[in-house]
């Protein structure tokens, strides 16, 4: 796709979209990401009843940079289909209020493209990476099938495991990955706002994050599966994480060892990740990055503080390429949490398929 | 050992000691352990030519609350066995340094407790955790018989791995460990001073410390190994480290999994974990912590901030004892990396030969 | 006052305390100097509503090192003088709950040493702090007769203003101070827990603090009034304050510009800290630092992390004194803020009622 | 001037440049100003013996995001006018350096921009800020005539003052300014890299840079001083500063209080900062931000962390204007210390030296 292409959508019109739980740390992101999109344009903000009826300017705390003006003066609506017509939603919302919310926008007809965890390991609902897996997506006919919606749920993973998969996906497409062992050094912004007490991470590292380890021990399954038909084959891996939080404002750092089914050498691993695109289909869309992956041959990097900001915060950087002891090799991957690892997931989820003709005409 | 004999040296009289590389970050920590040990007496500050001939306040820049009055103004002497005639030695020197200038102490009668790496895994040389393994001491006698000194080198472990191994002593002498994954995250004082430039890493995770990998790969199998008279029979283990440095004053954080030989619920390790001493010969000497491995059953810990301090910096608090899915076990360990990790070590080193016998007389 | 009177209370007697508000970061500085103390002996740990009828290892989240075994399961109760039957309470309590709470102890009898900004304004409410104003406890008989209350509510400073004024006093007192200028660095923990969210403070500074300027420009006044019977005569002095909040945990750092009644050199200045012990009445009690203030004269010291620990943290450490080009005298001091700021101010206040007879009987 | 000129050199051609200390910390930030500039070409990396001679890549650890890969397989250069023959040099050399090295290559015909110390005080030398004083560029007759250089050197103010002067200029415009209390917490990318060692500076503040407070009160005085023909009328005003260096990354935090000559209330300033664009001269230019100072009306910035990117890092953002209880108005200023304060500042003045014809043909 071409530069001009991607300033324009694919059917001249772009689409009205909302985000639900618009004014937390991942809402602010969505917000700011949507600011300037060729494609989408962004007319509903909607949160809490707490912050709903007020301006946004008032609802939310900033957190980064300067609120885009366009949205400042705008009212919080509450996250009601009723009040919400945009046919597209983005979705920031807590796991218990998007497990009641969600199902209502996709039943009134929306797309929802989800965040939140609630969905995420639904037979039925692709956990999708459009550099990876963006077959998963026939499961769409399956979950409109089953559950009788008009509209959709599509989810991105969590923060940890979005930048894990992506530096798995060159191997395991070559190799196949059947082992792995993850310690991840987490951001602070990846608990949103307020979120981590300062109190408990200057000068410290908190060795625990509710949930956080299941989470990357049964997504990665699914995220590397196979698509088939209206199901996914689960990857088969054992993985084993340690969690961690650290000192760091945005970038999950991922220290990782892997067990392959066809050994590799170093060489042959490290030409692999450095070749890698991605699927065809997630190249040129808005949020692409120019690469998906970035290998870095410095000694010390990749470093959140660093390379965060890689590709718009949506390429994940991976460095150190060594032979494991005990597996087979080590990497260390690094991406940016509220972008690659939230809302610019969920938007790259948006546009591949809104250049697949997956959306509901604007 | 009672609380009085703690106040009194063994044979009632006070060793005399000193420091080489006294100014360092390390050799300060000496400095400050020695200010009020019962059985040593600090009566040498050496360190580099440069340094060589000022007044201790003038050479060293104090890094931790206030320079010890009887030290401030001692000049500080060039690290030559001619002039430091202290038949105690601990040595805070980098590695290139001591590489030249223990054997020469040794050569000259003194027992030189060594926090460099340099000697640490010659053959002849103990690399001592006094808990773990106190039979080490004696491949001293093929030290002195090969190399013909009066006095000898004793080390201990580099940081990392001192935490590691009083995590993995209990296990291992309980159902035998022969696989590990670690991941470290490291705080800056283990980089010395200046050490690591802020610009580095504030708000950042450095994924790399040169050598550290494998000094863990390395030292973690002799420590755990079995003395068999004049050689050390190392401890057969894969070891696969990961390696990081963290926005952390002082404390390190290792995330471990680890392997058995003989399979052990979580319920069993945890008591193995709790119920250990250490060596009985570890134990009552004035730098032995209440307990050498603490557990913590708080979700979240443990914590360097919050725990290095922990038994003056001597205890190793373990926490997150869980099954792993790869290997068999999974648990966080935390120590004080100066301490324990360094300065504390070496000093329960000589403490242990002094209760021994091992060391000249006063 | 010699050492072994230290260790017994002036009666032979303990006196049993409760702490209000027990379970915040205040209440646990409280519960943790109180652990020890020779004179009172905690017996009661209150807090709102939603903590009472739990342990208080489930109420409170512990912040610093481990929590006193002798607390961890005892049941916190309420703010209620009904169930809180110790003659003397601390009150770690917010501004809003100590308005009602506070009075409703001192009229049940029990003397309420306050850190709540609450009552400190107030003209029959002592602002003590014993090393500067002992006599303003002269206020109590005009509280007690105006308020027809058998307890007393005594308060100590906001905890900047803590700093500020230990440092103010040997030059108010020698020279008299008619103007300031006050710049503050102040740590999160004065904050509470959750207190500063870490996304608005790592690696940043927040150049506002709610309330504090006004606090440091009016409670300086009164702590450094004359007492004059039932009443306070104010200090006479402008003064200009700028707050800031920065990523520091503990100590509170404060830049001082001073213009004086009576011009004084450096020199004159200087020897007048140095020599300044604060009244008589406050030494010797079991809180008070060996100084309550300390010179250091190292180009960049006072620092929160070396220093903040001095005396306990109660000590306050002064530097940089030099001339002022816009008024007369600059300087720095730093000193603990949920010490001697806080929970330390307030016990320190309860030894100098208690060495004055002024406690009802334990 | 209108935005197609910001792409095109004045005379059609662009400037070739070259960076002395191309290496550290603020060379590194010209090199990346300078990467992508419209006006100046970068054709000459020079540094010290101890660099030069060896590839760019090699010679410099490149601090932020990625090193461009145009200068990456540069050979890096000795600072010798006969080796450097660009007709515009910045200079990111340290003050001794630059004694000795900045007259050399003025005297060989090059105009230097020079961000070090060691000129900024002379009296035939600009301390130019485009935006306030661009009228002292009128020093280069006087210059050249003492000095008898062919070139010319102009020099831009230290990082602390360059923010400060920014929020006084529209002050002193239009009231007159005669005296300042300032509080500086410094960013530690100001003491270059490696700088501050992080053990100094992790969960601390340091109340001291060496040399800092002398330059503000100098520098300020100079900068809002008034050209007369060959010389400058310094302003006349009382300064006394407080500098402090605190775990920021980028972004000086100046607190200031402000004594006018002509009184005016918080509503005249206000209208008076807001309406303030600067000297005509210094708009349009590539790297003019669209507002040299803005003013945030959020009652907690300006911050570091959110502010400091303000306009490409050329904006200097001001907040908290208030009464001042001593002088007459208080606020906060904030701007990004290494391009605001240092490169981009060099950057600006060398582009009006361009805009007015004052550099020698390309």
């Amino acid at each position: 796709m071409s530069a001009p292409d991607r300033l324009e959508a694919p059917g001249g019109r772009r689409w009205p979209v909302a985000v639900l739980g618009a004014t937390g740390a991942v809402g602010q992101t969505f917000v700011r990401l949507l600011a300037r999109h060729p494609w989408f344009e962004l007319c509903g903000l909607a949160a809490s009843e707490r912050s709903a009826g007020r301006l946004y300017r008032d609802a939310a705390r900033w957190l980064e940079g300067d609120m885009p003006a366009a949205v400042a003066y705008q009212e919080v609506v509450p996250c009601d289909p009723a009040v919400v017509r945009a046919p597209i939603v983005f979705s920031a919302l807590d796991a218990a209020a998007a497990q009641e919310i969600e199902p209502a926008f996709a039943r009134a007809g929306a797309v929802v493209l989800s965040n939140a965890r609630s969905f995420r390991m639904e037979p039925d609902v692709p956990l999708l990476v459009p550099e990876i897996n963006p077959a998963h997506l026939s499961l769409l006919d399956a979950q409109r099938r089953l559950r009788g919606w008009d509209g959709a749920i599509v989810t991105n993973p969590n923060c940890s495991t979005a930048v894990l998969t992506m530096a798995l996906a060159p191997l395991h497409q070559a190799f196949g990955v059947r082992g792995l062992f993850v310690a991840t050094m987490q951001a602070v912004s990846g608990a949103g706002y307020p979120g981590v007490p300062s109190l408990d991470i200057l000068g410290n590292v908190i060795p625990f994050i509710g949930g956080e380890e299941e989470k990357i021990e049964t997504e990665t399954l699914k995220i590397l599966g196979r698509a088939d038909g209206d199901t996914i084959s689960a990857a088969q891996m054992a993985i084993s994480a340690h969690t961690n939080r650290v000192a760091v404002e945005h970038g999950h750092t991922v220290c990782v060892s892997i067990a392959l089914e066809r050994r590799a050498s170093v060489g042959d691993a490290l030409e692999v990740i450095q070749q890698w695109r991605g699927a065809p289909d997630a190249r040129g869309l808005p949020s692409s990055p120019p690469l998906p992956l970035a290998y870095s041959d410095a000694a010390d990097r990749p470093q959140p503080r660093r390379d965060a900001g890689a590709g718009g915060g949506m390429t994940v950087t991976v460095g150190r390429l060594r032979p494991d002891p005990v597996l087979h090799l080590r990497l260390v991957a690094m991406g940016h949490n509220t972008i690659r690892g939230a809302a610019g997931a969920s938007l790259l989820n948006a546009e591949l398929m809104a250049a697949r003709g997956m959306l509901p005409d604007p």
